[in-house]
């Protein structure tokens, strides 16, 4: 019915850092390792292991070296972290073995910027031509570009399209002037405000300022959109999505009360979803399972992922 | 982008019998009504209270008669139950104040229909034509026809379309030699199997099949695939859902282990869903987010509808 479904999409699993960032807690090491051990054994190329960030701000992240060098790093299997600055950048690639690439991050609104990064999102433009000198410095290019609060913000309210579109478009001018291709356009779903329809219009008008760009989305499940937002995106031709094992993930600042907001969209309901529709995904799904299993129990809550708790039907339709 | 998408949705509300259904206890009278009574201060039109089905098979609605009785009918809101019987369908009937209608309940396979009602699917059939003589002696007209397990079966596997197509064809049969209008068609996915691709394939299939039907669904989040089969439904123009507030209920064959499966499609995330796509529904998505809360107050356990703990963003855009 619908022709432009990708053929294959690419997760970047955010699990390990979306996760336990939200954490009040540091959670004990080792079961961590052993979480991200079972991660790269499910196929995924890109597994986000931690925040580069300051360790009085984020504490559960305080770690993060000790993590990275804890881990098992399988071959294949690109392992990263976020930073928001050089020093955060300059963190990671003291580690051997992650992976470096440049990235830069906008914001569409000042109020968020504040609460994020402590400057407003014209001053975070002006950090991100730094940032590239930096990367430039380490002979890395400029991979991907993320539009953080690119569809709303808890903060300021709805994001009008236009906003979104300036922000590509000093992308553009960046890369167009500094002779640079155009890196993969990140849209961030960050606080959960985007819905099938708004996405479909935000992504056609981003491609259409892009030509030749790859277009990427980070999308949060806080209100309850996150597979119907992701489906949407399927039918536009998105082939490369963030997502958390087990669902893990949630802003705190998108929480009503004492509440926990949803996180991310689920990567194994999201594979699953991908090979009910036909499109390979090159991740094992059994798992996939169990590292969202591994993750609960680590956590000690009941997580949001749905076929962590239902099971997969293929088991049934092999039995029968 | 999409011009299919429907005016207006109207959803029937089935978590007071969907959500306790399931529970092993019965809970307390009191708690039942004043969620119902919520319910019903929320605009929807249709509320399922509970199932006329044996008490010794399922306790927690041993008390569906005094239930019902004890709750405050608002004038326009439609209190229905579930009955599987003859027997069922006459407890409801001797009820002052229940919406009454015909309804038939067809099954694709046996497993299911052996489990659920105790017959093969093609009893099943035969008893529903005992139904419609009973529905003629209330002088109800036949309203709706549900095919169960319409896309998967956990006893049975995948559901072929050609298998739904025979129950289409006993029903549009069935109307024509008895010279019936054809009812609302729901199409149930009773254990969490349809797929967004899957369901536009169905949809159009029997659409073709019963021209001038309207077409409802029935649809669970087992396996993390609810809101975009909800949004697949709405790109195919269907306005009729079948739902559950704080996305109650969720079928105990359904589950992993000790887990527990995830329910209905949740009323209000689907309802905010309809909002931000410019869709009306007629239902106060506070006062729906209310019951829910209530509902997971007197539940106990935290549900799995995400904007109840998220909370609204048009709260924020009212403020900003």
């Amino acid at each position: 019915m619908d022709n432009r479904l990708p053929k294959f999409v690419e997760f970047h699993e955010e699990g390990p850092r979306e996760g336990f960032q939200i954490e009040k807690r540091r959670f004990p090491l080792e079961g961590r390792v052993r979480f991200i051990n079972a991660l790269s054994e499910t196929g995924l190329k890109r597994i986000q292991v931690a925040s580069f960030v300051n360790p009085k701000a984020v504490p559960s992240m305080s770690d993060a070296e000790e993590l990275f060098k804890a881990i098992t790093r399988r071959e294949g299997v690109r392992y990263t972290g976020v930073w928001l600055n050089k020093r955060g950048f300059e963190r990671i690639a003291a580690l051997p073995g992650a992976y470096l690439y440049g990235k830069i991050v906008l914001y569409t609104t000042d109020a968020f910027s504040l609460m994020n990064n402590n400057c407003t999102a014209a001053q975070m433009r002006r950090k991100q031509i730094e940032m590239l000198k930096a990367y430039d410095a380490y002979g890395l290019p400029l991979q991907e570009a993320y539009i953080l609060t690119a569809f709303g913000c808890n903060l300021s309210g709805h994001v009008p399209l236009s906003t979104v579109m300036d922000c590509v478009k000093f992308i553009v001018d960046i890369c167009r002037n500094q002779n640079r291709p155009l890196p993969h356009i990140f849209l961030a779903d960050t606080v959960g405000w985007a819905n099938p329809e708004g996405l479909k219009r935000q992504i056609e008008a981003v491609r259409g300022a892009t030509p030749g760009a790859r277009i990427g989305l980070h999308l949060h499940d806080t209100r309850g959109l996150g597979a119907a937002n992701f489906y949407a995106a399927l039918e536009m031709g998105i082939d490369l999505f963030d997502s958390s094992v087990a669902g893990l993930g949630g802003c705190p600042f998108a929480a009503f009360k004492d509440n926990r907001a949803a996180g991310n969209i689920c990567t194994e309901d999201m594979v699953f979803m991908c090979e009910e529709l036909g499109i390979q995904t090159g991740i094992d799904l059994q798992k996939m399972i169990a590292a969202a299993r591994l993750a609960e129990k680590i956590i000690g809550r009941p997580l949001p992922g749905k076929i962590m708790h239902s099971g997969l039907p293929s088991i049934l339709r092999k039995a029968c």
